[in-house]
């Protein structure tokens, strides 16, 4: 094995089809990296199920969804590893061991998860899966060895409690067999919502997903609010406040245009209706090749899971080599 | 399948050898019910390392000292099916789907963590795994479809938490999958340690164990005290307040000669030292075909490991069997 390989463990909750947030998030960034180091892409069904136990065929669906939003956008199977995470049933054996490694009170004083639960409104019935959840993420990454994990700023704790729990099990157990993981703060600014919203996000019904409809996308980008001080046409505006302006920053690549349009918006003399018909020139442009490919992956599905096990099988030998590691340096290779 | 069947699930944490306490609590039912039911004994390693994390080959090493003590007692692998915890992983991944169903506050509140929290002294060190380990134990007995469960009156609340789990797994996936088990409470009264303790205990070191040698045999018994009040030989005692008659009660199979001794020792002319030679001679010959057989047994571990990693695969079939259920009705079955 080459020590020095970067190896990256990224992946998504099928929650639902991914966005142009989740594009800019992550997307973009898993395609950069593709090709330049070994690269697990989890569809986490498992997690999915923490909070959403009574809704699985929600989960399972979404399993397929992300796969097509995957496939679409050119992530490659053959270069990256897809894989869901029921089916690598290694992982839930790690979880159990390193949950023994953690106490009930390190558990109780995770941040990120003390925001969500805040979030999520769970109040007194807070499932217990979802409490454990971060010792979930720490057997995924130490399954893999990954060295490298993709993360925004609020997930770091995440990547802390799975240092934490390395260094315990290598120190319990006098063994190296655990790697520390990095996490890769996401350069991307987050997506704002169609509305306005700071989030682009499905439960605030504000996305353009990546396989909008051109009819559906042309509705949603004549919404979109302007600089709310650009009051008529002549007026100067300001494009920081024009949320197409945001949009075109992140997808249009003529960057020229982009400067000329800016320029005109602040004199004054371009209307928002000018800025949304570029903005949906470009977004159509970016998103048809997608929607295209995604169509066509989600007309065979049974293509797409084939995929998705052939990955799940490589993913599981695996972390079937890291739990046999684990295993041994814990006393239980019988 | 013969829907009437009884299916029992019991077995031990591997915390060390088996003593005389255990073979009335536990060893003694379980040689009742051989073959009358399908018996599946456990041998729990990865709940022992729920608060043994950091001693592995201690349990490891109580692996073998368990099954040689099953073996000697006459407990038959022919008639009943011995497996060790982790070698049956589905248990694993059903765990984790039973924490989605269970609430963090549920956890806090059982009766029987919260009593052993006390007594381990785990102070605010508390292991994660120590306190999801009920929801560990209803995996355990949910997954081969286990309907009787031998039990303390002091873990009833573990089966009312695994039939709780099995409640609301069959409710929110709208199946009968899982079945509900019952508490079958041992009948045998808690045996007392050599000291006088209320319980035998390793880690009170007041045991006699299953493979005690004869001479120490002797040493302990010698030890034991008599009724406290009964302090010449002619004078009258106490058969309830004397140890020894404690533990005829439990091993003296001549009912008739035990009831003349108490008659005796009540009316005084009965020296304590003569009742521990008689309990010495019911002890010498309870224990001595068992020590004979364990000897035997501990001389031939690679013979023991055999037989518990059949067993171990006789019992992820059954396993196996239920996850694959659990899965569909969970909509994981991809």
């Amino acid at each position: 094995m080459d020590k020095s390989k970067k190896i990256v463990l990224t992946g998504d909750r099928p929650s639902g089809a991914l966005h142009l947030g989740h594009y800019l998030g992550s997307l973009k960034s898993r395609l950069e990296l593709q090709g330049t180091c070994e690269q697990l892409i989890m569809i986490a069904d498992a997690q999915a199920l923490t909070d959403n136990a009574s809704n699985p065929e929600k989960v399972r669906q979404n399993v397929l969804e992300v796969a097509c939003d995957y496939l679409a956008v050119g992530l490659d199977p053959k270069q990256n590893i897809f894989f869901i995470q029921s089916l690598v049933p290694e992982l839930f054996e790690l979880t159990l061991y390193y949950l023994n490694l953690v106490t009930w009170n390190r558990l109780k004083h995770n941040p990120t998860v003390k925001q969500e639960i805040t979030q999520k409104n769970f109040g007194e019935s807070v499932p217990a899966g979802f409490m454990t959840y971060p010792i979930s993420q720490a057997a995924d990454i130490s399954a893999f060895k990954a060295n490298c994990v993709p993360v925004g700023q609020d997930q770091m704790p995440m990547i802390e409690q799975t240092n934490e729990i390395v260094r315990k099990f290598n120190t319990t157990y006098n063994c190296n067999v655990l790697v520390k993981a990095e996490g890769m703060i996401t350069k991307f600014s987050r997506l704002p919502g169609i509305d306005g919203d700071a989030k682009m996000s499905k439960s605030l019904g504000n996305c353009v997903y990546l396989g909008e409809e051109a009819a559906s996308l042309k509705k949603k980008i004549r919404k979109i609010p302007g600089d709310p001080n650009h009051t008529e046409i002549n007026a100067p505006g300001d494009p920081d406040n024009a949320l197409s302006f945001t949009y075109l920053r992140a997808f249009c690549q003529d960057k020229q245009k982009l400067e000329e349009l800016e320029t005109h918006y602040r004199k004054g003399g371009l209307g928002d209706g000018t800025v949304k018909q570029y903005l949906l020139e470009v977004l159509e442009e970016f998103l048809s090749p997608i929607r295209k490919r995604r169509a066509e992956f989600a007309s065979d599905p049974a293509q797409v899971m084939r995929i998705l096990k052939e990955g799940s099988l490589r993913a599981r030998e695996k972390a079937a080599a890291t739990l046999s590691e684990v295993r041994a340096a814990m006393h239980l290779n019988y």
